[in-house]
């Protein structure tokens, strides 16, 4: 099968194989012909790993000596299934017909596979999962025209293959709309003020979540790519748009000045992991409330005030890390099928518009290593 | 001043007196002077008390004797301030423009008045407060053309009279709005199957929130008045109204298929009061739901299953009574302010276009307690 | 082996058996030999499944026609790994020693078995799976000389069969600890005043543990065999203990007495199932405090004032069924291991000194339906 | 009356007057006589505060030109009420014996005025206020023979002096315990692993409270004065004690081998303020575990990891600061009071036996700058 390969961590960029085995599929596990797979921030940051020294610890994590060995990368995708493991049709045979999956079936999957055995898994947190491996980073990935994945992984979004209600441009980023839900569910924005930091999709999908979830008022900043991020913002719902590429002093006067009875907003959503967002997030956050954290800054902070930020102002800081498993997941499903909620419209325009095939992979990474595109498809078949 | 008028509560009705002395303001209290007050379900109870040994109890909780004096009934009313207790002025001259109330500011008022000592008023509970005094119930209310209420309870809703941004038929509702507000902060509804019993009043405002907090599915109930009520509803955001005046069985049949995945609604509100609700409650609530319960029966509930429909669902159930001090207060005023919010229309849909005197009060009891009308308001001066 | 079968819903009593097959341990199954076996109130109710239209109907619950046939009873126990099923050795080789199940180890195991697919179960709610089966109940259960249980279910307790830890006295009582643990946790009882209704083996390890807490102050009531069992309640820690055989006066005027800066207590636990009790339950809790619900009552409650009962008061109500999966076992063993709390002393006065053989069936449950005895092991070698 | 002033930021010390003018007491005010009063840390940098520039900006905060005037110090005491301010009586005649504060009883004050108007008071947060003033740092505080208080923050220890249930020494502390209490209660250490990183009096304080609270493994660090801290640890239920002022190395490796199924402690509360201790607490907690800040650090965090710290590991950070308005302070009135929790005699090992004349006050305060003392308590008559 036509693959893409990451072949040493020293050397930026990926190999597009032509010729690789397809895997067999396991006992537990399921073989999933991809139809779309996306590009997530992560892809960009392995696609340059000589420059970031935490992509490469990252990935040789779980090796051995450290010896890295050439793997297929890619987490955000959907497809069809194309065989189940030996036995797990007999297995699942009286399961609900709403996780039933069988061949043929439209699906997508959690990438993340949790230990099952840890404390965390546990106790009803796999997504916090001390020994995770993740398929893409840790383990062969979805830019690949097949790609297996445990069964209790799999995610059914369509009996044999009906796309109808989500399309495979959707269906391949859900991985990271369910960054974006997990993040918006862990505070409550029901009538509240909310800043989201970064316009980028996640900032965007959580723009699009608070709106929907009732926030009395959005603000939301960016220092790249302003004009269009805030045009789709205002789409979906963010009251102002701050351009912090030279300097937050606008953003923080206003806060100031419409949220002078709280001193401050209620929530903050770090969405963007740029070092001068954390300093807006604990500025803009009122005595009380809540700081959200799922960007990741490339390097610590410095002179971190934590008391004023934190200790004296009684604030609430969150970590978050991947989506629950699986409740993230079966609340996207509830979201994406609502009649009256109205957000893959919206989802669809954070993507480009064109698609690209695996081929095109230098085109596509050029594009978004570039900051000219946000999320972009690859689509197979 | 003209006011109406509780004398007996062996006798159904109410009085309408001309020449009451206007209520000398105290030190701590605001004397308003009343522009517009809405007729609740529990002035409908008072105005037909011989029938109901509730609320006869009720009103005689705190007379020493309970020997029942005449009262000034009502408790929901917007009005402009017409003076300040003696050394308020000087005592909060210095509290932030929001919450600083001064002469011929457009107001209203939390009428539960909390005694401020007990367990409950001591920790943040003031709602529950285990003596509260509730006027227009244990003290005169607001049928009236002056009330005098305490200083901390009175809510600014503009500036020097300026009633331009929450108009008086709204301003004259909020402590219903309150108990809705309460009620579905109470719960968390976003993505979630909810099901409203009842649409009333509180009903429809429970329906309009819970469509703008994102709800995936509402379901709602009612046996009278469905035609109107389940157009409103629908406008408001519901997805399925059931009119249950003669059997739950269509609303069961479709929750048990629609939700058969979760086995039943994720969050149930109780609005209604009617005793087969609380059937319908605890029959449509999947395993580990939430059922909140502001509506009020008048009759014990007989053969209640306790253990198939709370225990071995693990079910939560919390009773509502109220609305917070003042936190449910502050997010009503951002509720109705935000921009991108839309509730004001709505709440002016429940209420009945024509506007009456205090003089016409029979008139509007009739409608009322006919069940014609929902929700209805008096205009003074 | 030997074991105690149920043979007929409608006739009381077990029929102990003597060369019934042993089980074939299956794939994802671990094969126990059982050291003890712990009699719970649901075996009483089974003994004695004539009286029951609730017991009979459960334990049809999951059989085609309805027709029941024999069945192993018993679902609290511990014992020795006799053997993993096929390709478990390998399939679990790399999890963490804390989980790693191997031959000879000394176990217990949760025998309730989630479906794994309804959506509690795919939102960490396994304990509330709407398709639940339990062992004992609608599977062959533990009153016998060997079981089988999923791999994922058992509980190691002591690698190797050690049992120095964790005697297999308590070993066998877990699943009842269980229950308690989850009640109290679902509440917070630190520096708080705590009601327990009924002093059975549940009431019991819920006084210990509130008093593990840091409850301030410990109420409980009881109806029958109280002499023996306050005076374990007070050793556990209880402050009053009260007789409600003929009424609840005394302990209802207690609570009035003491809690009335708060107007009653904040936790109540209700453990009995008394119908009683629940009158006392919704009576003796504060404004807004909470009442948890593990007892099971075999009849409706008639004339249950839910006003008064819980809407006025701004009750929480929480149906507790079961145990989490996994986090309260996980909870459990930390409990017991945990070198300054001293539970296991506490625990072992709860079960009679003497131990029982399955021959001695009738004698024991004779004892226990008599009420003479609260918890009782059978051993087996 | 005789009293301990700060006349000078920019100049270490204090001074002792005699003869200051008696505070007037105001409406809504009560004046107490000091019986005794407690030495925070705080007071230590008011001491010193020609040092900190920290301390001299908030103690300068409401001055209109930040021009400094002599100020009295201190906030921890407690005494005897000597006067109502005018009209009080009268006003709070009917407010339950528990909180009915007359001339002769025994009391201690919560010194945080709230502002009760910005929107952390009106929502039950006025532990945060964000006008919070503290007398002993804003306005003249306790180190007098007489100070005077708003009567809603007077929290009465004992009817007509009755000092039996509350010593005076434990009753001028009360401020601190509540600072220990308040940390402890935002966490949940039932059965939990906690780390406790200082062992100053709140860090023993927490220790005492965790052990009552069911923690089953407790960790502290200490990097002064071990040998005696560590002594009071281990009988306040401290499992393992380490001293950290050469290295963690070994508290961390303890952590490492004892948590390693959950990959660290569940629970950690920061109560040093050292800026190791930040180090310290972000290693040892576990994946979704909680950090609770109380100590406050004088510098900025250096290269603050705070992906790798929080956001990875999907950790909850909260500030704490105060003592809930009055919630804490009930619950602390039940912890003392109550007859099975012991926690009386261990508060006392905390302080001096010594207690010192404010004229001995150079000497007091040269024992606590000097880190042989912990806690120290001046007695007034």
């Amino acid at each position: 099968m036509k693959c893409l390969v990451k072949e040493s961590l020293s050397v930026d960029g990926l190999t597009l194989k032509q010729d690789v085995v397809v895997p067999k599929v396991k006992e537990d596990e399921v073989l999933i012909r991809v139809q779309a797979t996306c590009v997530c921030g992560t892809d960009k940051s392995i696609y340059l790993s000589s420059r970031s020294e935490g992509i490469q610890k990252e990935m040789r994590r779980y090796l051995p000596n450290g010896d890295f060995k050439p793997l297929v990368i890619g987490h955000e995708f959907c497809g069809i299934v194309e065989a189940l493991g030996p036995g797990i049709e007999e297995k699942f045979k009286d399961i609900p017909e709403e996780h039933k999956v069988q061949k043929g079936d439209y699906v997508t999957a959690e990438m993340h596979l949790s230990c099952g055995h840890c404390l965390q898994c546990r106790t009803g947190n796999e997504h916090i999962c001390t020994k995770v491996k993740v398929k893409g980073v840790h383990l062969d990935g979805c830019f690949a025209q097949y790609v297996c994945v445990p069964y209790k992984n799999v995610i059914l979004l369509g009996k044999d293959g009906d796309t109808s209600k989500i399309p495979p441009k959707i269906g391949s980023m859900l991985d990271a709309f369910g960054n974006a839900v997990h993040t918006v569910y862990e505070a409550d924005v029901r009538g509240k003020s909310v800043a989201i930091l970064g316009a980028g999709p996640l900032g965007l999908m959580a723009a699009m979540l608070c709106k929907e979830f009732g926030a009395a008022r959005i603000y939301l900043t960016e220092a790249v790519d302003t004009t269009r991020r805030f045009e789709l913002a205002t789409q979906f719902g963010v009251d102002q748009c701050f351009d912090v590429s030279k300097s937050s002093k606008e953003f923080l006067a206003s806060v100031e000045k419409n949220e002078s009875f709280a001193n401050g907003v209620d929530v903050v959503l770090e969405m963007s992991g740029s070092p001068s967002a954390y300093e807006d997030a604990f500025s803009v956050v009122k005595n009380g409330g809540e700081v959200l954290l799922l960007g990741i800054t490339r390097t610590p902070l410095k002179d971190f005030d934590i008391a004023g930020s934190v200790i004296w102002k009684g604030v609430n800081v969150k970590g978050i890390f991947g989506r629950k498993m699986f409740g993230t997941w079966e609340t996207m499903l509830r979201l994406l099928r609502s009649e009256r909620l109205d957000l893959q419209p919206k989802l669809l325009k954070i993507i480009t518009d064109k698609t690209y095939s695996l081929d095109q992979y230098e085109e596509a990474f050029g594009l978004l290593n570039g900051g000219k595109e946000m999320k972009l498809v690859f689509e197979l078949n």
